[in-house]
């Protein structure tokens, strides 16, 4: 119904995730009536933020350079792994201050349903960075809902034979939920308080 | 908390209208995650629809050229001109297919808690277009809520001297709510039940 392009940019617009059409319609509208420069911000962060921003090769965190802020951080401790779900996971353990050790991040949850197995994920290159015994922890920190205890259960199992303290986040998250939802209090008790795996 | 430009990304996005923080954050991570070719052709079309679209020199509907579709169309009524708030209208009343007139776009509605009086919207053009005595009839089709019925009372007096007919869509569309959200149906029906701008 919209002429040529204003079309094209609500097309494109209703692409995102949680924006439907209606939505997609007014954030067009906004644009057109915005100032150039403003729009050309937006555009321009677009282009540099996919030139930029590549995944960490030791932890698959988002990075701007070969390795992250944290992986390259000499005071993190290097015995203690955290085990997360998304990125978006380790920015919310950041936020409690709580954990000084190193992340990895999975990519997702073991989920059969969308067609994520545990080859799917990045399980195979946290073993290759537990092989040389420097991390003596790794604390599971999924979703505390079905596909993150899943996953959870499964790497336990992996890493049961290399003696591992192996750990999961304390009850105290809301089960059912997002971790990335979490307020830092609770996600910095759930920490404090995490439990073995095996029990 | 997010690295560099992804912090910027979220920032951008957030300023969009209807995208709260947690909004623009998800959007972020799917992009970051999205073909860069995707996410370059959002980018473009950003900026192709600043560089491109224009506003009708006659009717201020949005155009890639000078003048808009609809008012270069020749088989388009040139005696009938509907008056409305926004682009988005324009488009409503197309999709019901019962008008064949032109436009005249005010660019909103009288608002003078948002600081929008006569002056602000495009009143005077609109009194310009209708010197020349082609346009006999006027039906003005700005929200029914209070500032577009505001807004039709005042262009009502303002045309009571050049002897017009001057319409209001029928009611029938829902009071209190936007005119781009009515079905066709019943902006079809609104547009058969006009009535006079005066009862």
């Amino acid at each position: 119904m919209y002429e040529g392009v204003v079309q094209d940019l609500i097309d494109e617009l209703g692409r995102l995730p949680g924006v439907g059409p209606k939505s997609a319609q007014r954030i067009a509208f906004h644009l057109l009536q915005a100032d150039a420069t403003d729009v050309r911000r937006l555009a321009d962060v677009l282009v540099e933020v996919k030139a930029k921003v590549k995944f960490c090769s030791t932890c698959f965190n988002v990075s701007e350079e070969e390795q992250c802020r944290i992986c390259r951080d000499p005071r993190r401790d290097p015995t203690v792994l955290c085990v997360v779900e998304e990125y978006k996971d380790v920015v919310a353990i950041e936020r409690t201050r709580e954990y000084r050790g190193r992340y990895h991040v999975l990519g997702g949850a073991i989920s059969p349903l969308d067609g994520i197995g545990p080859d799917q994920l990045r399980i195979r290159e946290l073993l290759q960075r537990l092989a040389d015994g420097e991390v003596t922890e790794v604390i599971l920190a999924t979703d505390p809902n079905l596909e993150g205890e899943a996953t959870a259960t499964y790497i336990t199992r992996m890493l049961k034979t290399l003696g591992l303290r192996v750990t999961r986040l304390a009850s105290g998250l809301p089960v059912g939920g997002d971790l990335e939802y979490a307020d830092e209090v609770t996600l910095g008790r759930a920490f404090a308080g995490r439990r073995s795996a095996d029990d």
